[in-house]
Protein backbone atom coordinates (compact mmCIF):
# COMPACT_ATOMS: atom_id res chain seq x y z
CA UNK A 1 0.00 0.00 0.00
CA UNK A 2 1.37 3.29 -1.25
CA UNK A 3 1.68 6.20 1.75
CA UNK A 4 1.85 9.62 0.67
CA UNK A 5 4.07 11.71 3.45
CA UNK A 6 3.87 15.56 4.10
CA UNK A 7 5.05 17.40 7.25
CA UNK A 8 3.19 20.25 9.06
CA UNK A 9 4.88 22.35 11.69
CA UNK A 10 2.07 23.25 14.18
CA UNK A 11 1.74 27.37 14.90
CA UNK A 12 0.58 29.53 17.80
CA UNK A 13 -2.87 29.58 15.28
CA UNK A 14 -3.77 26.16 15.56
CA UNK A 15 -3.69 25.21 19.32
CA UNK A 16 -6.52 26.15 21.56
CA UNK A 17 -6.98 27.69 24.81
CA UNK A 18 -6.26 23.90 26.11
CA UNK A 19 -2.65 24.20 24.47
CA UNK A 20 -3.25 21.16 22.10
CA UNK A 21 -4.04 21.57 18.96
CA UNK A 22 -7.78 21.80 18.41
CA UNK A 23 -9.13 18.29 17.18
CA UNK A 24 -11.27 20.25 14.31
CA UNK A 25 -7.96 21.42 13.12
CA UNK A 26 -6.71 17.81 12.46
CA UNK A 27 -9.81 17.96 9.47
CA UNK A 28 -7.73 20.70 8.21
CA UNK A 29 -4.50 19.05 8.18
CA UNK A 30 -6.00 16.46 6.41
CA UNK A 31 -6.94 18.31 3.85
CA UNK A 32 -3.77 20.42 3.41
CA UNK A 33 -2.13 16.48 2.87
CA UNK A 34 -4.89 16.08 0.27
CA UNK A 35 -3.46 19.03 -1.23
CA UNK A 36 0.16 18.58 -2.01
CA UNK A 37 -0.80 14.99 -2.61
CA UNK A 38 -3.17 15.69 -5.93
CA UNK A 39 -0.37 18.07 -6.91
CA UNK A 40 2.27 14.94 -6.22
CA UNK A 41 -0.05 13.17 -8.88
CA UNK A 42 0.42 16.43 -11.59
CA UNK A 43 -3.14 17.69 -10.62
CA UNK A 44 -1.80 21.06 -8.93
CA UNK A 45 -0.68 23.52 -8.44
CA UNK A 46 -3.76 24.32 -6.11
CA UNK A 47 -6.67 22.57 -7.27
CA UNK A 48 -6.14 24.07 -10.69
CA UNK A 49 -7.05 20.87 -12.59
CA UNK A 50 -10.30 20.48 -10.45
CA UNK A 51 -11.67 24.15 -10.50
CA UNK A 52 -10.84 24.27 -14.90
CA UNK A 53 -13.19 21.26 -14.67
CA UNK A 54 -15.72 22.91 -11.98
CA UNK A 55 -14.97 19.47 -10.03
CA UNK A 56 -15.66 19.64 -6.65
CA UNK A 57 -14.71 17.71 -3.81
CA UNK A 58 -17.02 17.85 -0.91
CA UNK A 59 -17.08 15.71 2.38
CA UNK A 60 -19.40 13.02 2.84
CA UNK A 61 -17.92 11.58 5.51
CA UNK A 62 -15.13 11.96 8.09
CA UNK A 63 -13.83 10.08 11.14
CA UNK A 64 -10.81 10.57 13.77
CA UNK A 65 -9.57 9.13 16.74
CA UNK A 66 -7.06 11.37 18.91
CA UNK A 67 -4.04 9.11 20.52
CA UNK A 68 -2.15 12.18 21.81
CA UNK A 69 -2.39 15.67 22.15
CA UNK A 70 0.28 17.85 19.88
CA UNK A 71 1.16 21.44 20.76
CA UNK A 72 2.93 24.52 19.70
CA UNK A 73 6.73 24.17 18.46
CA UNK A 74 5.68 20.47 17.11
CA UNK A 75 6.67 19.07 13.55
CA UNK A 76 4.35 16.82 12.25
CA UNK A 77 4.22 13.74 9.76
CA UNK A 78 1.15 13.65 8.20
CA UNK A 79 0.17 9.84 5.97
CA UNK A 80 -2.33 9.52 3.38
CA UNK A 81 -3.30 6.15 1.83
CA UNK A 82 -6.30 5.58 -0.40
CA UNK A 83 -8.17 2.90 1.13
CA UNK A 84 -11.36 2.81 -1.47
CA UNK A 85 -11.99 3.93 -4.87
CA UNK A 86 -15.59 3.94 -6.01
CA UNK A 87 -17.24 5.36 -9.45
CA UNK A 88 -18.00 8.48 -7.36
CA UNK A 89 -16.14 8.72 -4.41
CA UNK A 90 -12.42 7.80 -2.62
CA UNK A 91 -12.03 7.45 0.72
CA UNK A 92 -8.39 8.67 2.60
CA UNK A 93 -7.00 7.19 5.30
CA UNK A 94 -4.73 9.79 7.53
CA UNK A 95 -1.89 8.81 10.12
CA UNK A 96 -1.00 11.83 12.52
CA UNK A 97 2.41 11.16 14.07
CA UNK A 98 5.20 13.52 15.66
CA UNK A 99 8.02 13.76 13.62
CA UNK A 100 10.81 13.63 15.88
CA UNK A 101 9.32 10.78 18.28
CA UNK A 102 7.12 9.13 16.22
CA UNK A 103 4.38 8.96 18.82
CA UNK A 104 1.02 8.24 17.26
CA UNK A 105 -1.60 11.33 17.82
CA UNK A 106 -4.39 10.97 15.45
CA UNK A 107 -5.85 8.30 12.78
CA UNK A 108 -8.58 8.70 10.86
CA UNK A 109 -10.26 8.79 7.58
CA UNK A 110 -12.24 11.07 4.84
CA UNK A 111 -14.17 10.09 2.33
CA UNK A 112 -15.05 12.64 -0.55
CA UNK A 113 -17.58 12.59 -2.98
CA UNK A 114 -16.72 13.86 -6.99
CA UNK A 115 -19.40 16.65 -7.73
CA UNK A 116 -20.14 19.08 -10.78
CA UNK A 117 -20.27 22.62 -8.97
CA UNK A 118 -22.37 23.49 -11.61
CA UNK A 119 -25.04 21.02 -11.38
CA UNK A 120 -24.52 20.76 -7.63
CA UNK A 121 -24.69 16.88 -8.08
CA UNK A 122 -22.22 13.42 -7.61
CA UNK A 123 -20.44 12.48 -10.94
CA UNK A 124 -18.45 9.56 -11.65
CA UNK A 125 -14.56 10.52 -11.11
CA UNK A 126 -12.78 11.47 -14.59
CA UNK A 127 -11.01 8.72 -15.53
CA UNK A 128 -7.98 10.75 -15.97
CA UNK A 129 -8.29 10.85 -12.09
CA UNK A 130 -9.41 7.14 -11.35
CA UNK A 131 -6.45 5.91 -12.83
CA UNK A 132 -4.34 7.98 -10.77
CA UNK A 133 -5.93 7.25 -7.60
CA UNK A 134 -5.90 3.38 -8.74
CA UNK A 135 -2.62 3.08 -9.82
CA UNK A 136 -1.34 5.04 -5.81
CA UNK A 137 -3.12 3.08 -4.37
CA UNK A 138 -1.72 -0.61 -6.12
CA UNK A 139 1.92 0.97 -5.72
CA UNK A 140 4.62 -0.18 -3.81
CA UNK A 141 5.21 1.70 -0.20
CA UNK A 142 6.67 4.47 -1.66
CA UNK B 1 -34.63 11.19 24.93
CA UNK B 2 -34.00 14.85 26.10
CA UNK B 3 -32.26 17.22 23.72
CA UNK B 4 -30.54 20.42 23.71
CA UNK B 5 -31.14 22.89 21.25
CA UNK B 6 -29.00 25.93 19.52
CA UNK B 7 -28.93 28.25 16.71
CA UNK B 8 -25.86 29.41 15.03
CA UNK B 9 -25.83 31.85 11.97
CA UNK B 10 -23.16 31.31 9.61
CA UNK B 11 -20.69 33.98 9.22
CA UNK B 12 -18.89 34.46 6.17
CA UNK B 13 -15.70 33.15 7.89
CA UNK B 14 -17.37 29.83 8.21
CA UNK B 15 -17.50 29.12 4.51
CA UNK B 16 -14.75 28.02 2.24
CA UNK B 17 -13.68 28.89 -1.03
CA UNK B 18 -16.47 26.52 -2.32
CA UNK B 19 -18.91 28.55 -1.21
CA UNK B 20 -20.03 26.17 2.08
CA UNK B 21 -19.17 25.85 5.44
CA UNK B 22 -16.25 24.09 5.80
CA UNK B 23 -16.45 20.66 7.09
CA UNK B 24 -13.99 21.22 9.73
CA UNK B 25 -16.23 24.03 10.92
CA UNK B 26 -19.28 21.03 12.57
CA UNK B 27 -16.83 20.60 15.01
CA UNK B 28 -16.49 24.08 16.08
CA UNK B 29 -20.75 24.07 15.97
CA UNK B 30 -20.57 20.93 17.61
CA UNK B 31 -18.42 22.34 20.45
CA UNK B 32 -19.92 25.48 20.75
CA UNK B 33 -23.33 23.79 21.43
CA UNK B 34 -21.69 21.72 24.14
CA UNK B 35 -20.81 25.01 25.69
CA UNK B 36 -24.16 26.54 25.96
CA UNK B 37 -25.10 23.13 27.27
CA UNK B 38 -22.77 22.75 30.15
CA UNK B 39 -24.00 26.70 30.68
CA UNK B 40 -28.10 25.11 30.46
CA UNK B 41 -26.67 22.60 33.02
CA UNK B 42 -25.99 25.40 35.30
CA UNK B 43 -21.80 24.68 34.88
CA UNK B 44 -21.16 27.92 33.33
CA UNK B 45 -20.32 31.01 31.87
CA UNK B 46 -17.72 29.43 30.09
CA UNK B 47 -16.64 26.43 31.25
CA UNK B 48 -15.50 27.93 34.48
CA UNK B 49 -16.98 25.28 36.28
CA UNK B 50 -13.84 22.80 34.66
CA UNK B 51 -11.42 25.31 34.50
CA UNK B 52 -11.45 25.72 38.42
CA UNK B 53 -11.55 21.87 39.29
CA UNK B 54 -8.27 21.72 36.35
CA UNK B 55 -11.05 19.26 34.04
CA UNK B 56 -10.33 19.22 30.93
CA UNK B 57 -12.65 17.58 28.18
CA UNK B 58 -10.20 16.42 25.19
CA UNK B 59 -12.21 14.68 22.16
CA UNK B 60 -11.02 11.26 22.17
CA UNK B 61 -13.17 9.95 19.11
CA UNK B 62 -15.18 12.11 16.15
CA UNK B 63 -17.39 11.38 13.59
CA UNK B 64 -19.66 13.21 11.20
CA UNK B 65 -21.84 12.72 7.77
CA UNK B 66 -22.33 15.68 5.81
CA UNK B 67 -25.99 15.46 4.10
CA UNK B 68 -26.20 18.89 2.15
CA UNK B 69 -23.71 22.25 2.48
CA UNK B 70 -24.59 24.92 4.35
CA UNK B 71 -23.70 28.73 3.46
CA UNK B 72 -23.31 32.27 3.87
CA UNK B 73 -26.78 33.45 5.56
CA UNK B 74 -28.12 30.39 6.74
CA UNK B 75 -28.78 29.61 10.65
CA UNK B 76 -28.17 26.22 11.65
CA UNK B 77 -30.08 24.33 14.73
CA UNK B 78 -27.36 22.19 16.23
CA UNK B 79 -29.35 19.55 18.54
CA UNK B 80 -26.97 17.98 21.11
CA UNK B 81 -28.06 14.84 22.65
CA UNK B 82 -26.22 12.45 25.14
CA UNK B 83 -25.90 9.19 23.32
CA UNK B 84 -23.56 7.20 26.35
CA UNK B 85 -22.03 7.73 29.47
CA UNK B 86 -19.46 5.95 31.26
CA UNK B 87 -17.11 6.53 34.35
CA UNK B 88 -14.55 8.54 32.11
CA UNK B 89 -16.19 9.32 28.93
CA UNK B 90 -19.34 10.89 27.33
CA UNK B 91 -20.51 10.44 23.89
CA UNK B 92 -22.94 13.02 22.44
CA UNK B 93 -24.94 12.77 19.14
CA UNK B 94 -25.01 15.78 17.41
CA UNK B 95 -27.70 17.04 14.47
CA UNK B 96 -27.72 19.79 12.08
CA UNK B 97 -30.52 21.22 9.99
CA UNK B 98 -31.29 24.18 8.20
CA UNK B 99 -33.66 26.60 10.97
CA UNK B 100 -36.09 27.70 8.61
CA UNK B 101 -36.38 24.27 6.25
CA UNK B 102 -35.41 21.46 8.29
CA UNK B 103 -33.09 20.37 5.71
CA UNK B 104 -30.73 18.13 7.45
CA UNK B 105 -27.54 19.46 7.01
CA UNK B 106 -24.57 16.91 9.08
CA UNK B 107 -25.05 14.52 11.78
CA UNK B 108 -22.25 12.88 14.47
CA UNK B 109 -21.16 12.08 17.46
CA UNK B 110 -18.19 13.30 19.64
CA UNK B 111 -16.53 11.11 22.49
CA UNK B 112 -14.75 13.13 25.03
CA UNK B 113 -12.63 12.14 28.17
CA UNK B 114 -12.49 13.96 31.43
CA UNK B 115 -8.78 14.53 31.64
CA UNK B 116 -7.42 16.31 34.64
CA UNK B 117 -5.12 19.07 33.25
CA UNK B 118 -2.18 18.90 35.77
CA UNK B 119 -1.08 14.99 35.78
CA UNK B 120 -2.30 14.78 31.90
CA UNK B 121 -4.44 11.51 32.70
CA UNK B 122 -8.05 10.48 32.55
CA UNK B 123 -10.39 10.39 35.34
CA UNK B 124 -13.94 9.89 36.42
CA UNK B 125 -16.43 12.57 35.99
CA UNK B 126 -17.02 14.12 39.28
CA UNK B 127 -20.07 13.02 40.39
CA UNK B 128 -22.05 15.81 40.37
CA UNK B 129 -21.60 16.46 36.42
CA UNK B 130 -21.99 12.62 35.98
CA UNK B 131 -25.58 13.36 37.63
CA UNK B 132 -26.48 16.16 35.71
CA UNK B 133 -25.33 14.10 32.19
CA UNK B 134 -27.26 11.21 33.88
CA UNK B 135 -30.44 13.38 34.42
CA UNK B 136 -30.42 15.21 31.20
CA UNK B 137 -30.23 11.60 28.99
CA UNK B 138 -33.20 10.26 30.69
CA UNK B 139 -35.47 13.16 31.28
CA UNK B 140 -38.25 13.27 28.50
CA UNK B 141 -38.01 15.41 25.50
CA UNK B 142 -37.27 18.90 25.98
CA UNK C 1 -23.40 59.53 14.16
CA UNK C 2 -25.54 56.16 13.56
CA UNK C 3 -23.96 53.10 15.12
CA UNK C 4 -25.25 49.63 14.24
CA UNK C 5 -24.56 47.24 17.73
CA UNK C 6 -24.51 43.58 17.67
CA UNK C 7 -23.58 41.41 20.24
CA UNK C 8 -21.40 38.05 20.13
CA UNK C 9 -20.56 35.71 22.61
CA UNK C 10 -17.36 34.40 22.96
CA UNK C 11 -16.76 30.16 21.61
CA UNK C 12 -13.95 28.05 23.05
CA UNK C 13 -12.56 27.93 19.44
CA UNK C 14 -12.05 31.71 18.97
CA UNK C 15 -9.12 31.66 22.12
CA UNK C 16 -5.93 30.51 21.68
CA UNK C 17 -3.35 29.04 23.88
CA UNK C 18 -3.12 32.53 26.18
CA UNK C 19 -6.48 31.94 26.88
CA UNK C 20 -7.80 35.15 25.10
CA UNK C 21 -9.69 36.03 21.74
CA UNK C 22 -6.51 36.00 19.23
CA UNK C 23 -6.49 39.18 17.73
CA UNK C 24 -7.05 38.16 14.55
CA UNK C 25 -10.34 36.99 15.00
CA UNK C 26 -11.12 40.47 15.94
CA UNK C 27 -11.32 41.09 12.14
CA UNK C 28 -13.80 38.37 11.74
CA UNK C 29 -16.25 40.04 14.37
CA UNK C 30 -15.97 43.16 12.53
CA UNK C 31 -16.24 41.08 9.07
CA UNK C 32 -19.44 39.95 11.03
CA UNK C 33 -20.80 42.47 12.09
CA UNK C 34 -20.64 44.07 8.69
CA UNK C 35 -22.76 41.18 7.26
CA UNK C 36 -25.32 42.08 10.14
CA UNK C 37 -24.67 45.89 8.85
CA UNK C 38 -25.83 45.28 5.39
CA UNK C 39 -28.67 42.91 6.39
CA UNK C 40 -30.07 45.62 8.38
CA UNK C 41 -30.11 47.85 5.59
CA UNK C 42 -32.30 44.98 3.25
CA UNK C 43 -29.20 44.17 1.44
CA UNK C 44 -29.08 40.15 3.05
CA UNK C 45 -30.02 37.68 4.08
CA UNK C 46 -25.95 36.74 3.66
CA UNK C 47 -24.41 39.31 0.85
CA UNK C 48 -26.77 37.92 -1.60
CA UNK C 49 -27.60 41.79 -2.74
CA UNK C 50 -23.05 41.76 -3.62
CA UNK C 51 -23.20 38.55 -4.71
CA UNK C 52 -25.70 38.59 -7.44
CA UNK C 53 -24.23 41.82 -8.54
CA UNK C 54 -20.93 40.18 -8.79
CA UNK C 55 -19.72 42.78 -6.40
CA UNK C 56 -16.97 41.76 -3.79
CA UNK C 57 -15.48 43.95 -0.64
CA UNK C 58 -12.12 43.31 -0.47
CA UNK C 59 -10.50 45.06 2.26
CA UNK C 60 -7.54 47.38 1.53
CA UNK C 61 -6.61 48.73 4.78
CA UNK C 62 -7.19 47.43 8.59
CA UNK C 63 -5.96 48.52 12.02
CA UNK C 64 -6.78 47.29 15.45
CA UNK C 65 -5.68 48.59 18.61
CA UNK C 66 -6.44 45.96 21.53
CA UNK C 67 -7.68 47.33 24.84
CA UNK C 68 -8.40 44.51 26.93
CA UNK C 69 -8.57 40.89 26.54
CA UNK C 70 -11.64 39.02 26.38
CA UNK C 71 -11.66 35.29 26.67
CA UNK C 72 -14.74 32.55 26.29
CA UNK C 73 -17.82 32.79 27.65
CA UNK C 74 -17.88 36.93 27.28
CA UNK C 75 -20.10 38.62 25.37
CA UNK C 76 -18.94 41.02 23.68
CA UNK C 77 -20.87 44.57 21.73
CA UNK C 78 -19.66 45.17 18.33
CA UNK C 79 -20.20 49.24 17.02
CA UNK C 80 -19.97 49.69 13.67
CA UNK C 81 -19.78 53.35 12.33
CA UNK C 82 -19.44 54.76 8.50
CA UNK C 83 -16.24 56.71 9.20
CA UNK C 84 -16.16 57.61 5.21
CA UNK C 85 -17.59 56.70 2.29
CA UNK C 86 -16.26 57.49 -1.50
CA UNK C 87 -16.66 56.72 -4.68
CA UNK C 88 -15.32 53.59 -4.56
CA UNK C 89 -14.51 52.93 -1.08
CA UNK C 90 -15.78 53.04 2.65
CA UNK C 91 -14.27 53.27 5.89
CA UNK C 92 -15.87 51.65 8.72
CA UNK C 93 -15.48 52.33 12.37
CA UNK C 94 -15.56 49.65 15.26
CA UNK C 95 -15.73 49.37 18.52
CA UNK C 96 -15.71 46.22 21.26
CA UNK C 97 -17.02 46.23 24.51
CA UNK C 98 -17.71 43.57 27.21
CA UNK C 99 -21.51 43.80 27.07
CA UNK C 100 -21.99 43.09 31.24
CA UNK C 101 -19.22 45.83 32.20
CA UNK C 102 -19.18 48.05 29.36
CA UNK C 103 -14.86 47.51 29.36
CA UNK C 104 -13.60 48.64 26.08
CA UNK C 105 -11.63 45.19 24.74
CA UNK C 106 -10.52 46.86 21.28
CA UNK C 107 -11.13 49.65 18.74
CA UNK C 108 -10.56 49.49 14.72
CA UNK C 109 -11.21 50.60 11.42
CA UNK C 110 -11.45 48.86 8.62
CA UNK C 111 -11.21 50.33 5.09
CA UNK C 112 -13.76 47.93 1.96
CA UNK C 113 -13.48 48.86 -1.74
CA UNK C 114 -16.46 47.67 -4.30
CA UNK C 115 -14.79 45.84 -6.89
CA UNK C 116 -16.33 44.04 -9.87
CA UNK C 117 -15.71 40.25 -9.41
CA UNK C 118 -15.49 39.33 -13.00
CA UNK C 119 -12.95 42.10 -14.07
CA UNK C 120 -11.13 42.33 -10.62
CA UNK C 121 -11.29 46.09 -10.66
CA UNK C 122 -12.53 48.67 -8.64
CA UNK C 123 -15.73 50.08 -9.24
CA UNK C 124 -18.34 52.67 -7.80
CA UNK C 125 -20.49 51.67 -5.09
CA UNK C 126 -23.97 50.82 -6.89
CA UNK C 127 -25.45 54.10 -6.12
CA UNK C 128 -28.50 52.00 -4.09
CA UNK C 129 -25.93 51.70 -1.80
CA UNK C 130 -23.92 54.44 -1.40
CA UNK C 131 -27.27 56.39 -0.89
CA UNK C 132 -27.72 53.69 2.02
CA UNK C 133 -24.32 53.89 3.49
CA UNK C 134 -24.48 58.34 3.38
CA UNK C 135 -28.06 58.25 4.88
CA UNK C 136 -26.87 55.86 7.50
CA UNK C 137 -24.18 57.82 8.20
CA UNK C 138 -26.13 61.23 8.98
CA UNK C 139 -28.97 59.80 10.98
CA UNK C 140 -29.03 60.39 14.30
CA UNK C 141 -27.95 57.69 17.01
CA UNK C 142 -29.65 55.03 16.47
CA UNK D 1 17.88 46.87 8.40
CA UNK D 2 18.05 43.14 8.84
CA UNK D 3 15.18 41.25 7.20
CA UNK D 4 14.10 37.95 8.75
CA UNK D 5 12.19 35.86 5.72
CA UNK D 6 10.29 32.45 6.01
CA UNK D 7 7.57 31.52 3.47
CA UNK D 8 4.31 29.87 3.55
CA UNK D 9 2.24 27.64 1.14
CA UNK D 10 -1.59 29.06 1.35
CA UNK D 11 -3.58 26.05 1.86
CA UNK D 12 -7.39 25.95 1.32
CA UNK D 13 -8.48 26.53 4.88
CA UNK D 14 -6.93 29.59 4.30
CA UNK D 15 -8.99 31.18 1.65
CA UNK D 16 -12.85 32.47 1.77
CA UNK D 17 -15.53 32.22 -0.44
CA UNK D 18 -13.86 35.28 -2.09
CA UNK D 19 -11.41 32.47 -3.34
CA UNK D 20 -8.54 34.50 -1.76
CA UNK D 21 -6.89 34.34 1.67
CA UNK D 22 -9.12 36.38 4.16
CA UNK D 23 -7.61 39.28 5.22
CA UNK D 24 -7.57 38.55 9.13
CA UNK D 25 -5.62 35.25 7.99
CA UNK D 26 -2.37 37.71 6.98
CA UNK D 27 -2.17 37.95 11.08
CA UNK D 28 -1.93 34.55 11.55
CA UNK D 29 1.07 34.57 9.05
CA UNK D 30 2.53 37.93 10.35
CA UNK D 31 2.60 35.58 14.09
CA UNK D 32 4.03 32.16 12.25
CA UNK D 33 7.10 34.40 10.86
CA UNK D 34 7.24 35.93 14.88
CA UNK D 35 7.22 32.61 15.80
CA UNK D 36 9.73 31.14 13.22
CA UNK D 37 11.85 34.44 14.14
CA UNK D 38 11.97 34.08 18.02
CA UNK D 39 13.25 30.24 16.95
CA UNK D 40 16.06 31.60 14.70
CA UNK D 41 17.11 33.74 17.53
CA UNK D 42 17.60 30.75 19.79
CA UNK D 43 14.37 31.17 21.49
CA UNK D 44 12.65 28.29 20.27
CA UNK D 45 11.19 25.74 20.13
CA UNK D 46 7.59 27.06 20.44
CA UNK D 47 7.36 29.92 22.86
CA UNK D 48 9.43 27.48 25.48
CA UNK D 49 11.73 30.57 26.57
CA UNK D 50 8.56 32.84 26.75
CA UNK D 51 6.56 30.29 28.46
CA UNK D 52 8.83 29.27 30.94
CA UNK D 53 8.99 32.49 31.83
CA UNK D 54 5.35 32.66 31.84
CA UNK D 55 6.46 36.19 29.63
CA UNK D 56 3.14 36.43 26.82
CA UNK D 57 3.26 38.41 23.91
CA UNK D 58 -0.27 40.08 23.70
CA UNK D 59 -0.85 42.27 20.54
CA UNK D 60 -1.83 46.07 21.49
CA UNK D 61 -1.78 47.23 17.59
CA UNK D 62 -1.61 45.79 14.14
CA UNK D 63 -1.98 47.40 10.85
CA UNK D 64 -2.18 46.08 7.47
CA UNK D 65 -2.69 47.57 3.93
CA UNK D 66 -3.36 44.59 1.46
CA UNK D 67 -2.20 45.13 -2.22
CA UNK D 68 -2.92 42.12 -3.93
CA UNK D 69 -5.04 39.11 -3.58
CA UNK D 70 -3.02 35.48 -3.05
CA UNK D 71 -4.88 31.99 -2.94
CA UNK D 72 -4.92 28.30 -2.63
CA UNK D 73 -1.37 27.60 -3.88
CA UNK D 74 0.58 30.46 -3.79
CA UNK D 75 3.48 30.55 -2.02
CA UNK D 76 4.14 33.37 0.16
CA UNK D 77 7.09 35.05 1.62
CA UNK D 78 6.84 36.84 4.51
CA UNK D 79 9.72 39.52 5.76
CA UNK D 80 9.90 40.86 8.94
CA UNK D 81 12.17 43.49 10.83
CA UNK D 82 12.00 45.20 13.50
CA UNK D 83 10.94 48.50 13.33
CA UNK D 84 11.06 49.85 17.37
CA UNK D 85 12.44 48.45 20.18
CA UNK D 86 10.57 50.48 23.67
CA UNK D 87 11.17 48.90 27.35
CA UNK D 88 8.15 46.99 27.39
CA UNK D 89 7.14 47.22 23.21
CA UNK D 90 8.23 45.84 20.12
CA UNK D 91 7.26 46.85 16.77
CA UNK D 92 7.59 44.29 13.82
CA UNK D 93 7.54 45.53 10.46
CA UNK D 94 6.15 42.96 7.82
CA UNK D 95 6.08 42.46 4.13
CA UNK D 96 3.98 39.77 2.14
CA UNK D 97 4.79 38.86 -1.85
CA UNK D 98 4.17 36.07 -3.90
CA UNK D 99 7.57 34.06 -4.03
CA UNK D 100 7.66 33.34 -7.82
CA UNK D 101 6.71 36.82 -9.11
CA UNK D 102 8.02 38.99 -6.14
CA UNK D 103 4.27 40.61 -6.09
CA UNK D 104 3.29 42.70 -3.30
CA UNK D 105 0.17 41.52 -1.19
CA UNK D 106 0.48 43.11 1.75
CA UNK D 107 2.25 45.01 4.03
CA UNK D 108 1.66 45.87 8.09
CA UNK D 109 2.87 46.01 11.26
CA UNK D 110 2.08 44.55 14.84
CA UNK D 111 2.80 46.40 18.44
CA UNK D 112 3.56 43.85 21.05
CA UNK D 113 4.04 44.18 24.39
CA UNK D 114 5.81 42.03 27.20
CA UNK D 115 3.61 41.00 29.91
CA UNK D 116 3.51 38.48 33.11
CA UNK D 117 1.05 35.62 32.59
CA UNK D 118 0.29 35.76 36.70
CA UNK D 119 -0.37 39.62 37.11
CA UNK D 120 -1.48 40.42 33.66
CA UNK D 121 0.45 43.87 33.35
CA UNK D 122 3.45 44.38 31.11
CA UNK D 123 6.89 44.54 32.21
CA UNK D 124 10.18 45.14 30.83
CA UNK D 125 11.18 42.91 28.02
CA UNK D 126 14.32 40.82 29.76
CA UNK D 127 17.25 41.76 28.54
CA UNK D 128 18.40 38.53 27.20
CA UNK D 129 15.87 39.41 24.75
CA UNK D 130 15.87 42.71 24.20
CA UNK D 131 19.41 42.24 23.57
CA UNK D 132 19.13 39.95 20.54
CA UNK D 133 16.14 42.33 19.25
CA UNK D 134 18.81 44.88 19.17
CA UNK D 135 21.44 43.22 17.59
CA UNK D 136 19.14 42.08 14.91
CA UNK D 137 17.73 45.41 14.23
CA UNK D 138 21.38 46.65 14.00
CA UNK D 139 22.75 44.31 12.23
CA UNK D 140 23.25 44.07 8.31
CA UNK D 141 20.85 42.85 5.71
CA UNK D 142 20.70 38.80 6.01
Amino acid sequence: MAIFKTTYRVMWSDIDAAQVVNHSNYFRLFQRAEEEFYEYLGLGPGFDYFTERRIWLPRIEVFCQYKAPSSFGDTLEVSLTIMEIKKKTVKYGFVVKKKDTGVLVAEGYVVAMAADKRIEKAINFPSEIAKKLKAFKKCARM
